[in-house]
């Protein structure tokens, strides 16, 4: 049940990361309610008289809304895989390069939504991700198959 | 701080599962979204001319979202709750059976609510995982109390 | 790869105690939909006839989501921020702290958001919960920064 440091440093270098990215997006989405001047209840309307109220109303708003819930479906498992995948014995220049790859993954993934670059440049970043993400929960899974 | 190794594969294994479980859900919606030609933004339009854009218009693909939501709320606690878990000195047959009644429960409750079983089938599937989360709750709160 | 016990158990009441409070969300939604006859599916419409079926039909209902939502934008990071903290060897005191300050923030959070108090309430809360995240994210990400 021991873990190699380098092997645990990595992989909190790049969980902390991807952490503080996806709370990034809370961020970004304030930045669209406050130049499309929509807010999300009465009592925040209180504060900006004349704002439209409600979920769905700009589309500049809900794309940053829309790319966070990605992360949320991409990231948090991955917050679990990686730390399960140090378990699996992998060698540190292979768990070093899949951490890597989701990172970037991710970071493009919300830079090409925000920026509304042209597809499949999402569909990429999307499925680098979740390349890692199911190489991770496959060598999880069948490390671990026996315990089942 | 130590802890069982079987224990830990255990709960290694059940994580795992329901980590990949959750990230499935993106392959149903996106089968969902293909086979109705419900696209999320204007760029994924490109691709797929005449498809209509945006959340909510399409029941079969708001269907497999809520699951996905579902399964948000209900497995992300658990992955952590679960870790908890190992450190209250369960049994490894009372932690095992936790474990498999929390993955058979979840996986359930996609099975009932994508095929549209009727209730209380949901109701039930999510009671039973929600009953094992707040049973290792408990047991992760009362054994930590002293440190709150 | 050690941590101290009594930091690991401070962690561990606070995680539990955040991730079933994140939990307790999904009771605080059904007594919306029953209080206000309002269904997500179909086949739970046949539970409850005469029920309003769907998403965004009563304030109330989206009010008590858009708070679950809200805890799983920012409690999940913190349940791994906050234990990949531990290994950053933080004060215990500092870190009971952090702790405290984030729980705190978050059960203020529901509750100024459900019973509507008025801003900036909430956004305080918020940000306090935002703020300790950030904190240990920062604590994080320098202290394993050579691990990129």
């Amino acid at each position: 049940m021991n873990i190699n440091q380098d092997l645990f440093a990595t992989f909190a270098f790049h969980a902390g990361l991807m952490a503080v990215k996806t709370l990034g997006m809370a961020f970004a989405t304030v930045k669209q309610r406050i130049s499309n001047n929509n807010v999300m209840t009465k009592e925040d309307a209180s504060m900006r008289p004349g704002a439209k109220i409600g979920v769905g109303v700009n589309e500049d708003v809900e794309r940053v809304r829309r790319a966070h819930q990605n992360d949320i479906e991409n990231i948090f498992p991955f917050l679990t895989l990686g730390f399960l995948y140090l378990f699996t014995n992998p060698a540190l220049s292979t768990a070093t390069s899949v951490f890597r790859i989701f990172s970037g993954a991710r970071i493009m993934h919300t830079i090409v939504y925000l920026w509304e670059v042209p597809q499949p440049s999402r569909a990429i970043a999307f499925f680098a991700g979740m390349g890692a993400n199911l190489y991770m929960g496959y060598k999880v899974l069948s490390t671990f198959a026996s315990a089942m």
